[in-house]
């Protein structure tokens, strides 16, 4: 195994590396509303991913997070591997507590995770983001940017709303950067998001994107009772802001502020 | 003996490395109300450590320290031992003047007071920190986070409060969550105190309990001395508070702040 | 080809290097107005620049740039080079998204895009700034430095202003400033810009200097009607200013605010 | 020659190294009322000293500094020696447009300076720095901390203060602290100033205290003037302050704030 980058410590399972056929790789950094990591951790959990490697960055926050268990650990980001039965389909599914804290490691963490998917012969990587719009909407959409023409040109009939400008910023951009320039395809999905709550129902729109594209089907059930969850909980913060605007200017029906459109 | 990691310097006291046989690490950065490093300091000098290395670091403050007589030293941290006489326990005890100014100088001394620990087969790092709950107590409680769960279970029988949940960031989390990864165990125990006053009570309590488990004994008088300062120290402070808040509302007869639960 | 500095990877152009006579650098960097980056785009444009190489840096801002047809790539820094017909004279052509985020990795930027440029033998490098004043002007002035003095004298024939005291900060400094100590000639150029709007017309003034200095024509077309799209743009402010401070105050006419001559 | 640290870059003047017996090493980096500076400057100037090497470093202000004739050089620190005629004694002279901007790159440079001076066999380091008062008074004090207790106990005699606690931050501190970890002597004398301005008084002050300690003698008539320049200053500043107090608040007769007392 060649050594990790500086600052970078790669600690795989023991037994060896799986046998994977050109694995996908999704990833689902903490972010705004938790809306990539929230759907990339259903997918572990409900594929029964094994673990493949916890990667250490010293770049993470200086800090151990304290479990329920009262044991602590490092922060890390780790992926996991799904064969996925009988399917040709493999997966590799990104999960993490942090991303780095500075520019230059978040570059260097990057080529890491795509040195880590090449020795599996990646040939797709998809990054799942939250499309800040600062407001609550029924229907969440999906954004999507990619490395390529041909995959932003299917987008129109996967219901994707293809970015056309800005910049998406932190591991979810350099991840499909870096791996372009490799010549491996990234698409980034957004899940639409106001910013204000965990997302679960964005979280379940961009999966459900996302499975598509990939041909991989996975029990919904845990992450559609979660986005109900959320749904309850936008319908209370509404109620309550419409009754604090009701007291405030009576005329005033709506507390919409406008769309902020920022990517996280 | 190998080079250290870049940006740290360690300098070994001349004569050889003493033997000694799998000691306990126990450390006591500067934090919060001093009350790891016044706890480490007071067993360095009850137990007349002797000096082992001293570590320095170009991410610790750009500065030197002057000390009374006129003379000035560079910023350091420094590891001394005790084989403690006849038994069979001995101790690497760490104090020092500062952390790092960047978390990847943090992880890097964390690992680099591993590597020092591992010359003598330390199998356990102690740090000693404190909980900041911005009240003042009569009588300290003691938190602690391990890497393992049996050292957790064990907490209950020392009267140590479990942590089930946030972080400990710094050094004071960094050493066990680095050592846990070299398949050494690691134990915070953290001394509650307000935040606003050096704490030599909390700093005799979180002592108390750390000889308790590692078996040694010391004359406590000293810091006992110390301890009752801090008291009295605390009554006068709780006493203008009082009558402050008498002059200002006279139902009001405490003055608590609400528990603010950080650790540092 | 030797390594790249760290954090700093070059992906030339397959085919091999051209064949260049000892070319100039050019550097457009973005920064205040556009004004370098600006004259630099429209020469390689006008040239039929080819393209030479792409430098990648981690100190670049973190994040992918989405184009208007979707796909989105990693910042960067690029090379042209021009051989321009059949005259004797041939150009490198720097234009890019970004300068590198800190002190160190500027310097390390400079270092390896003056490497490139001495590949070819560069012997002379121009970096074309903008000269800040806070105020809109009829006619921009050109303000310059150099590394030696016999460029400097040869300013006055060429209505260049010469600095002589404060400094150039970032790359259009640096450049300059490690070309110098490895032999070879440095000049920036500064187009005199309120620091208010992105300024073709002050972008065109600094274009027509140096190519002046260099030798080189190019169509103006496209850089002149931009600059009459800037005019127009500065006439509407300073006609709503105007406006503003009638109403604030009626006998005030003008609304100049005094040169602040600061550099970007 | 072995290569510098990373990001320090040291060209030294052609023709090899000069001859020099065991000299003192004396830093005047720029600092707070350009005390230590301004009195480094002076000796290099009295004693013709000859330039020795300029020393770069990627973590000094990413800029050029453009001169009265229009050319204009990266920062830089440079150190100069003097054989001083017929004496015994030779001096290395230290000056410099800035300190580095971080604290690893500070560290680094102490110690490039060091290895510098050792190739000459240099026992002792003088750091000349600012000690600010935010007064103005009659005679500046000279303060002196040192890295042994005998050059301490040597302070008295020569009308120095020692100073018994705090800390000198930045390159006049870590130079003797580092100094000392290689059994380098090291003073650092301060000179007391008001912060306010550039003070060639204390400057002056300072100068004398070193030249009676190394046993030199310049001409100080320069120094001297722009000393009474000084003079004339702050007493002009101090009329107009007690011109606008006297406005303010007719008893009141002076404008001291109380002494800050740190280094700089």
């Amino acid at each position: 195994m060649l050594p990790s980058r500086p600052g970078i410590n790669v600690i795989y399972s023991s037994g060896g590396l799986p046998e994977l056929n050109s694995p996908y790789l999704i990833c689902g950094f903490p972010g705004s509303g938790y809306v990539g990591k929230m759907a990339v951790d259903h997918l572990i959990e409900e594929l029964h991913a094994k673990h493949l490697a916890d990667i250490y960055c010293t770049s993470f926050p200086p800090q151990v997070l304290i479990r329920s268990d009262g044991t602590a650990d490092l922060m890390k980001n780790t992926i996991f591997y799904s064969k996925n039965g009988g399917s040709n389909i493999s997966l590799l599914l990104l999960t993490g507590d942090s991303q780095p804290g500075n520019p230059d490691s978040e570059y260097l963490l990057a080529e890491e995770i795509l040195d880590i998917a090449a020795k599996f012969n990646t040939s797709h990587v998809f990054t799942l983001a939250a499309y800040i719009t600062g407001v609550f909407v029924e229907k969440p959409r999906i954004f999507g940017t990619a490395t390529d023409t041909d995959i932003v040109t299917s987008f129109g009939d996967r219901n994707i709303s293809t970015m056309d400008g800005g910049s998406i910023t932190g591991m979810n951009g350099l991840i499909i950067g870096c791996a372009k320039l490799r010549g491996i395809g990234g698409t980034c999905l957004l899940g639409e998001t106001s910013g204000y709550v965990v997302d679960a129902r964005a979280s379940k729109s961009i999966l459900d994107t996302l499975l598509s594209i990939v041909g991989v089907r996975v029990d919904m059930k845990n992450l559609e009772q979660r986005a109900k969850d959320t749904e309850m909980l936008i319908q209370t913060i509404e109620q309550q802001m419409a009754g604090r605007m009701g007291q405030q200017q009576q005329s005033s029906t709506t507390n919409r502020p406008s769309d902020m459109g920022y990517i996280s």
